[in-house]
């Protein structure tokens, strides 16, 4: 198990077979060292590839993309989550339909931030069915940037998010995998990649 | 000038007398290494004062909270906004009044995340009329810890926020404290402490 599989082990909760609750480290309490490490991870799978802007959604998106930012040495645009559709001038939106809360919610970005030249990382804490992550991604290309990969802290892959961001053709890291969960326990999905955790 | 004041200089934009749009480093697209900067300048601030945990609020507190987080070593909760006054079993809550928005928000924070022996400091990007301070002030105090400290990214010094939270008896540092603005300029109120920063 690499870092933050452990971690998810030791003090996350699986409250049944879709939803596991990781409040005390990510999601409400934020473990700083924990995330320095997941933004150090982040640049070591994306370096060489040109990332000049990571993009994430408030706001558990944050802290991992603030970290991930400071190791590659560039800014973090947060996308602000949206009740209402009336937008300023000069924004970009996305409607992010989302499976927990059965809505949807528009999310927006400012132009003013990301130019066609860019090359963008996008930064976020969960992937299930992928919804915000193609937001995002819809958000930067309206812009003409181009997306450099997506990277996620933990991906439950026994829900479809990866298969229809890989679909899209976009390249996908996430830092934990879960294969399945069941109440009170969960397995990890590890590649040769995740491998080199083990210590 | 310190570092934080040069930068609002040279990208802040002053839209009024009581508007100071930061949006290019702080509220929407992030510095991380700024970030980092204002982090570690919050330690210098409070070290030796024994805080265990910081308290911010979703979304601007963040970045500087969990980098603050990093330096002094302890871990970061952040504080939800929720529309809903609907609440879990569990939490503390606190009512704000936004001047800005002209509305009453519910924000939560979960209890267990939080015991009386914790030394708390409260972190934020803004201090105005102190409304979202003194609600994280109270919900700490809801579990009896203690308020270490106050500590603010950018202090509108011209509203009251900073009275109200030294009149309850709280210890409030700003990394940059504005006296005035009007559009388009802005003065600094410096202080013996704040002059170390001069270069």
């Amino acid at each position: 198990m690499n870092f933050l599989e452990k971690r998810i082990v030791e003090d996350g909760q699986v409250l049944s077979s879709s939803v596991l609750k990781v409040d005390s480290f990510l999601n409400h309490q934020v473990d700083p060292e924990l995330m320095e490490k997941i933004g150090k991870e982040m640049a070591v799978r994306f370096q060489g590839t040109g990332i000049t802007k990571i993009v994430t959604i408030e706001s558990s998106g944050i802290a991992p993309a603030v970290f991930t930012g400071l190791s590659l040495g560039v800014p973090v645009i947060f996308a602000r989550k949206q009740k209402s559709v009336t937008l300023q001038d000069g924004l970009f939106s996305a409607e992010v339909y989302s499976f927990t809360k059965q809505q949807t919610n528009t999310i927006c970005l400012s132009a003013q931030f990301l130019t066609s030249g860019d090359r963008v990382l996008i930064i976020d804490d969960f992937l299930a069915y992928g919804e915000a992550a193609l937001g995002l991604c819809e958000m930067v290309q309206q812009v003409g940037a181009v997306i450099a990969g997506i990277g996620i802290v933990i991906e439950k892959s026994f829900q479809p998010g990866r298969q229809k961001l890989e679909k899209k053709g976009y390249r996908v890291e996430s830092i934990a995998r879960i294969q399945e969960m069941k109440e009170g326990s969960l397995t990890f999905l590890t590649n040769i990649k995740e491998e080199t955790f083990h210590e």
